[in-house]
């Protein structure tokens, strides 16, 4: 039996890494096999792109060539990390997907139908069985980001409130788009509160 | 005035390298300014995207993942190095170019509206004012390669003689589908005949 793939989405400081590996043990608890990865990354190809897309001055790529890399990442997650995992019935959980470009290579101004085009090439548009929209406001999430320290910062981070916003506004309107998909969830609170919703969010999915 | 954008493509082994650099005195002994780049590579960053492209197995990467870096690489390379030198007025040379990618990645069976559509994406769809076809025995070109030092070899010249005759019968294809923009060049015999041939073959362009 094939696992079933969630994603994980949202601004920075959104705790999606903290809810990934808790959403992980819950499952776990309930007998399933649960595989945490993240992009960009995921697999040691994608890893080393994740490195050129990180690291760097905010205006090191182009936004076209940005999501080119992006797409490649992908491909190769997908191909050697996230399709076989499925196939061998566990679920995948992954912080940050396809929603995480359409965000934020988005809001510097590239079509969504391009960066699905893109997705459609590299990972035959392969789209999580559910995908969890973490709110919270970008102000907080920023913060949150901003607090962290050195390692953690990136290209992504550093980028104004105004970009934060427009990423959020296209996260909003794929959730609109795809309300079975994709599911907006309350990440204010404690995290056994977040937990706990995220479950109930995929209730229709658990065996 | 918009310099001229020139590349040379063909099997490994060709001589392409060396009648790049043959090709750039011959146009600066006419008081032509020419820029020699090369790809993969070329700006700081496809260079950082090549040495993920050149080194490792050959199955490192799958083809649709390999033809997303590729595009990349390109789109970086076009936006940092080429359309600059061109705005400035210089000529480049530029060893290999897409029609690597629709032969290299064609013969591994990557359709070439899709590789002409992910090079529209990331580079506008830019092409060589003319493209040089260097022309050698496909056999006589992989022993050329094979000669050279480890540093030299990479993920593709590891690859078998019917993947190159592939490579070979796609590169024909172009030629005869744009004779404007590609011309063969007869690349047996001794480098200065060779040069003398690519001059001979873009009389049209020189002012």
């Amino acid at each position: 039996m094939s696992g079933r793939f969630l994603s994980l989405e949202g601004g920075e400081g959104a705790g999606k890494s903290t809810q990934a590996v808790r959403l992980a043990r819950a499952l776990e608890a309930r007998g399933i096999e649960a595989l945490v990865t993240r992009e960009p990354g995921g697999s040691e190809g994608a890893e080393a792109i994740r490195a050129l897309l990180m690291q760097g001055d905010v205006s090191r790529w182009s936004s076209h060539c940005e999501a080119l890399l992006f797409a490649a990442a992908r491909a190769d997650h997908v191909e050697k990390c996230i399709r076989p995992a499925l196939a061998r019935g566990s679920w995948v959980i992954c912080d940050r997907y396809i929603d995480s470009t359409r965000a934020y290579q988005g809001a510097q101004g590239i079509d969504d139908a391009a960066i699905l085009a893109l997705h459609g090439f590299g990972s035959k548009g392969l789209l999580p069985d559910r995908t969890f929209l973490l709110d919270v406001p970008a102000e907080t999430g920023v913060g949150r980001a901003a607090a962290r320290d050195g390692a953690d910062a990136d290209r992504f981070a550093a980028r104004d409130s105004d970009f934060h916003r427009a990423v959020a506004a296209i996260f909003d309107s794929i959730a609109d788009q795809e309300p079975e998909r994709v599911r907006r969830i309350d990440a204010s609170g404690d995290m056994e509160s977040v937990t706990a919703r995220l479950i109930a969010a995929l209730d229709d999915l658990l065996p």
